[in-house]
């Protein structure tokens, strides 16, 4: 199963809608409005087909995924019915959001090579941390985009970089998992593009609280979340291209850390919730980083994952530029 | 103002509740209960009053607060109407909850004299990003608990520290503010409580990433929220108490960054939501790691903030101990 989530006109404005989406028939399936049909078909008065569609398939994938077990044979029963025409959209119609709206997002770097490539550029070495435990770094939810969404280019970077991942949906409730009990916990895969403004990055990570403005203006997720049954997520190809060029080309058996680690060590002592969202990291050379190559206004990015599909982003133009701080002195503030 | 939620006892378990709270007259007043009568009062069949009661005053704070102006104006309307001794608690009965779920979570750190005081025990010296613009690190908002609730001791953990600051809430949403602009932003300042596990913290920021298990176990945030028109942000006098004793003492007017700034700077690229919370960081002398002090299973921990008022937590026993992490050897996965 795929699920994202699109935007529809109604006469309240555009509005978040939950669908299923079938690339290979060239359509998605609206599944408040298919459910609204079911129900009314079985009997349902409209007022109530309403009220019971937009409880099952509210416009958050977090708040829906959250429903438990439930959910999932919702949509295949809401699916199974699909007659009208009315409830499926052309697939070349949709415009899609973020399929995911996590309460908290957080992205390893559990890809080896990655840190090969790049922390030597930084550092001398690759920090033993990455040997020890899948460590990583929390961002921006509010900044998630969607397939097609235009990447946002901030006033203070000139090093505009992509970042080719895969995205874990975390599908259940639970804290201090071991790895066997983890396994379970992963709803589904998303593809994960880490847009990095890397002169801010690397700038601001030198204050150790790890990566802020360098992340947080443009992380594109989608163009869907494939259901983790229909995946083997160890052994997945993934490709990034610009401009339609092949830059990057990887696959997912390379990882240091699998999924089930890294959930249960995302688990200890903080617990995981449905709905989260988690970045494997960069496959190793998915970055322009590794290849001395960097982003320019105008591009357009494709990663594409085996068994999930392409996500596609273009990359806006800069920001006018805003308010700046200003340096402070040492000791000049009333230190007491 | 001073607003919170807490915890009330329903045929469907306990569930969170908005509430006013007036120390002074020893009290809360549950604002959907009240809003409630005053509905009835005014001619609402009771079905009415509790829809519109409950749209208005929601379980979560930071859903209420995006409402807007509404929100406020409402609170006052239903305060006015208080009569029922039903719609009050007594104040000592109340089971606090974090007064605000926040979509994002960010903590500066923004007092030098912590900066000086911690600094030179890690690295040789403060980093220059700490006097160019006001850096934050983003926190678990899953992770936050309320006045009164017990602190989890995880079982990675040695080194338990307090951290006494001051929690920033944003009440509009906006983008690329000018401090000028960001000053309407602040709808109010609650005590921030950054429990931190200091070996766990010191040995992970090392990976460049920022604190994440250092830090996500329990943030406390309470009791309530001070609304800014009764505050002068940048004056407060901040105390902190384990088992009675006093250990920290200081001053908002210390800070290095006026709240404006900070939300300005925050609001850069990525923009603030209304409901989002971003703590100030420890004022100086405010931890136990400047004092060469540490907390143990059992202490209390009082934090005072002048025209807030006390938020008291305790901490745990150890968690047992769960699943660990197995080093990775460099090289050992296939890396290509």
């Amino acid at each position: 199963m795929k699920l994202g989530r699109i935007l529809r006109e109604s006469f309240e404005g555009a509005v978040p809608r939950l669908v299923v989406a079938q690339p290979e028939q060239g359509r998605v399936i609206d599944l408040a409005s298919a459910e609204y049909e079911r129900l009314l078909h079985s009997g349902a008065s409209t007022e109530a087909a309403r009220r019971l569609a937009s409880a099952l398939y509210p416009s958050s994938m977090s708040a829906a995924i959250a429903a438990g077990p439930v959910f999932l044979e919702a949509v295949v029963r809401t699916v199974a019915f699909v007659e009208s025409d009315q409830v499926t959209l052309p697939i070349e119609h949709a415009r899609w959001l973020s399929p995911l709206d996590p309460p908290v997002m957080r992205d390893c770097l559990a890809f080896e090579r990655h840190l090969l490539n790049t922390f030597p550029k930084v550092l001398s070495r690759v920090p033993e941390q990455y040997y020890e435990m899948p460590i990583y770094y929390k961002g921006n939810p509010l900044t998630l985009i969607g397939h097609e969404q235009e990447v946002a280019w901030p006033d203070y970077t000139q090093r505009m970089d992509y970042e080719l991942e895969l995205g874990f949906v975390i599908g259940r409730s639970g804290k201090d998992l071991t790895p066997e009990q983890a396994r379970s916990f992963l709803f589904g895969v998303t593809i994960f593009n880490d847009f990095s403004a890397r002169d801010i990055q690397m700038h601001e990570m030198q204050g150790m609280l790890g990566p802020a403005k360098g992340k947080d203006f443009a992380t594109a997720l989608g163009p869907w979340i494939t259901t983790a049954d229909e995946l083997d997520v160890h052994h997945l190809t993934m490709v990034a291209r610009v401009n339609g060029e092949e830059w990057s080309r990887g696959s997912s058996s390379t990882i240091m850390w699998p999924v089930e680690e890294i959930i249960a060590y995302v688990s200890k002592g903080e617990g995981v919730q449905a709905g989260e969202l988690i970045g494997s990291g960069t496959v190793g050379w998915g970055c322009g980083m590794e290849l001395g190559k960097l982003l320019k206004p105008g591009d357009v990015v494709e990663l594409e994952v085996e068994g999930i599909g392409v996500l596609r982003n273009h990359i806006g133009e800069p920001a006018p530029t805003g308010w700046t701080p200003t340096r402070r002195t040492p000791g000049g503030s009333q230190q007491v």
